[in-house]
C-alpha cells in the first residue's frame, strides 16, 4: 500500500487531466501565435482555458496570464510591482513565514535598496494584524502575503490586510500567494491586486502557473519576448499546460466539498498525534482543511519521514523547497519555536483523493515506529 | 489531408514523447526536492534527463538548466550575464537579425544604461563579421548570436564569432539562441559559454526549455525561490516537461541523418517555387535543412498564407512571435529588403516528419492559389 499526505508538496495529477494534456500535445500542437487554422484552434484552446479559470477566481479572462508556475508567478508579481512602483517608494511589507519563493524575492529587492519590513507570526502561526498596521506607510508600493502557509496550513487574514493596505496606502499593490488555498477553499481574488499559484498543487501539471494581475494594476514584465500575454510574458504558451491548468482547477473546485470529509480525518490524525505524544501546531479553525504540522519531542523528524518512506507512506518534514536544508523550519522559528522543535516538525498533508484507510494504515505504521524509535 | 510546414514556429509532439509524458505524470507525480522515495524518483528522472540532454550537445549534465522555454532561457542568459558583468562594463554585442526574445531584453538592457550594438546581416542573411569584429570591445560584457535564423533558416559563424570573443575580451559571455538548429543538426556547444533551447521545436512538449551555462561562467538567477537547480532557478522540477525534453531531443538527434532527404524536398520547393516567380531568400549552402523563405513580388503573403490554411496547408508568414504584427518581416528589412518585400515574406518550414506527397500537395495547391490571386 503506498499513502501519499505530502499534498502540499505537490499532488497527484487528475488522471482526467493527464489525459487531455496527452489528447491537446498530439491533436492541437499549433502555436497559439500562428495565423493558420492550427494556430487558431490553439489560441481557442488557451482563451477557452482563461474563461474557465477567470470563473472559478470570480474575475475577468484578461486578467489572467500563465507562467511556469508559481514561483516565477511571485518573482513576476513582487519584482515586477517593485521595480514599476520605485519613483514612488521603495517600502515593501510582508511576512516572516511567507514562502521561499517571496523570501528570496524580498531578499534581492534588499540588496537593491528596497525596505522590507518582515511582519512575524505568533506561535498559532497567524502573522500580527497590529503590528502590520503599524509597518504599513503611505509611500508602501507592495505589500505580499501568503493565503494560507505551506507548512502549518494556517490561513492569514488577508482580507483585513487588503483593507488596510487600501486605506493606508494608494500606491501599494496587494499580492497574495494563494499556492495552498486554491481547490481546498472557494476563491474571490477581486479583493487582491495579484495573486499567484501552481497547477501541481490542485493536481494538474508541474511546470504550470497563474498569475491573476487585476486590470490597470502596474507591473513590467519578468520575461520578454514575443507580443504574447498582452505583451506582458514572452514565450511559446504551454497550450496543453493551461488546458491542464483549467481543467484541473474545475475539477479541484468541484470537489471542494470533499473537504469536509477530508477536514474530519485530518482532526482526527491530530487527536491521534496528540495522543502519541506529538505537538499539534495546526489548529483546527483558520486553517486550510487538509494540513497537519506536529512536533516531534526531542526528536528530529527526519528519522520518522524517512522510516514512513520505507513503509511506502509520504509525508514531509518541512517545505520540500527547503526539505534539504540541514537546518529546522525556518517557518516555526519565525513563529518563535526552537531549534529543536523546528528540526522536530512533520508534516502531513491530505488531499480530495486521500481515504479513510489510507489515514488508518499511516496512523498505524507511525504508532509502531514511534515506539520502536523510543528504544 | 492535412500538411504542417511550419515547424520553426513549433512542431508535432513525437507520439512516443506524449506517452511517456503521460506515464510521468500518472505515475511518478512526487516532488523532486521532497526527501521520501516518491521525491527520489522524480529527481532520478531529472538527473537521467540531464544526462541525455548533455551527452546529445557534448556538456556535462551539471551543465544543463531547465526553464519554461529558449524565451525564459534567453531572458535569464542575457540579463544575467548583463547584471552580473556590470562592474566590468555595460557594453554588449548582438545582431539585428535575432529573435525578438533577443531583442526585447536588449532593448530592456539599453534602458537599464546597457550600450548596445547592433550587427547587420546581408542579403544573404548571414552577419557581417568584419563589422562584428570592429565592435568587439576590451569590456564587452555580452555577446549574443543565434546559430540559425528562424525566418531564413541561415547560419550564422557562431564558432568564428566564438573565436574572436575570446581574443578581444577575457569578460564577455558568449550566448547562443541555438532554437532553431536543435534536432537539425549535431551540436557541440563547448564552444559557447551559453545556448537556449525550447523543447516545442524538437518534437517535445511546450512549456520547456533548456539553458546551456558552461562551468564557471557567471550570471545571477531570474526566478529565485527554492535551493532547486544549485540555486540558480527556483520552481518545483517540471518533470515529465524535462523528461518529454530529454526524450524528444534523444530522438530527434538520432533522425538528423533525414535531414538528407529533407534537403532534398526543401531545395526542390527552393526550385519550384523560383519557377513561380518568387524570390527566394534562403541558399541552399549554410542554411539549416529544413527552411525555405520566400519573397512574393509585389503581393502580401497574409493572403496566401490564409488561402493555403483553408486548403489544411499550415504556413507562416514571418515568425509566430510577431505574426500578429502589421508590418512586414523585421529580419528582411534588416537584410536591406525593402518593406514590400519584406510584406510579401512567406517561410515554409519542414521536419523530419515531412513526407514527399505533402510537399507535392502543398506545390499543387501553392501553384492554384498563385495562379488564382492573378486574376
Amino acid at each position: 500500500m503506498k499513502v501519499y499526505l505530502d499534498n502540499n508538496a505537490t499532488t497527484k495529477i487528475y488522471p482526467e487531466v493527464a489525459e487531455k494534456i496527452k489528447e491537446i500535445m498530439i491533436n492541437s500542437y499549433g502555436n497559439p501565435s500562428s495565423l493558420h487554422q492550427l494556430g487558431l484552434e490553439a489560441q481557442d484552446i488557451v482563451e477557452e482555458s482563461s474563461e474557465r479559470i477567470a470563473k472559478n477566481f470570480n474575475v475577468n479572462p484578461f486578467e489572467i496570464y500563465y507562467t511556469s508556475g508559481a514561483t516565477e508567478s511571485i518573482n513576476w508579481a513582487l519584482k515586477g510591482s517593485a521595480y514599476s512602483g520605485k519613483k514612488t517608494g521603495k517600502h515593501i511589507v510582508t511576512s516572516s513565514i511567507e514562502h521561499s519563493a517571496v523570501i528570496s524575492c524580498m531578499k534581492s529587492l534588499e540588496r537593491q535598496g528596497y525596505e522590507i519590513d518582515y511582519i512575524n507570526a505568533g506561535k498559532n502561526g497567524i502573522i500580527d494584524l497590529n503590528e502590520f498596521e503599524k509597518k504599513l506607510r503611505k509611500d508602501t508600493v507592495l505589500v505580499s502575503v501568503m493565503s494560507a502557509n505551506n507548512e502549518t496550513g494556517m490561513k492569514q487574514p488577508v482580507e483585513k490586510i487588503s483593507e488596510m493596505v487600501r486605506e493606508i496606502s494608494e500606491y501599494a499593490v496587494f499580492h497574495v500567494d494563494a499556492v495552498q488555498s486554491a481547490g481546498k477553499e472557494m476563491l474571490d481574488l477581486k479583493s487582491f491586486d495579484m495573486a499567484s499559484f501552481s497547477a501541481h498543487k490542485f493536481h494538474g501539471p508541474k511546470g504550470s502557473g497563474i498569475l491573476y494581475k487585476k486590470e490597470g494594476i502596474r507591473t513590467i514584465p519578468l520575461i520578454e519576448g514575443g507580443s504574447q500575454q498582452r505583451g506582458l510574458r514572452g514565450g511559446t504558451y504551454n497550450v496543453h499546460g493551461i488546458a491542464g491548468t483549467a481543467e484541473a482547477l474545475d475539477m479541484a473546485v468541484k470537489n471542494i466539498c470533499k473537504y469536509e470529509e477530508i477536514k474530519k480525518m485530518r482532526n482526527y490524525i491530530m487527536e491521534e498525534l496528540e495522543k502519541y505524544g506529538l505537538l499539534i501546531i495546526t489548529e483546527k479553525e483558520n486553517s486550510v482543511p487538509n494540513t497537519v504540522c506536529a512536533v516531534l519531542r526531542k526528536r528530529r523528524a527526519d528519522t520518522v519521514v524517512n522510516a514512513l518512506s520505507d513503509e511506502g507512506i509520504y509525508i514531509s518534514r518541512s517545505s520540500a523547497c527547503s526539505s534539504r536544508s540541514e537546518s529546522g523550519s525556518r517557518v516555526l522559528k519565525a513563529m518563535g519555536y526552537t531549534e529543536d522543535e523546528a528540526m522536530g516538525m512533520m508534516r502531513i498533508s491530505l488531499s480530495d483523493m486521500t481515504t479513510a484507510d489510507e489515514v488508518e494504515y499511516f496512523l498505524i505504521k507511525l504508532k509502531n515506529i514511534l515506539s520502536f524509535l523510543k528504544f
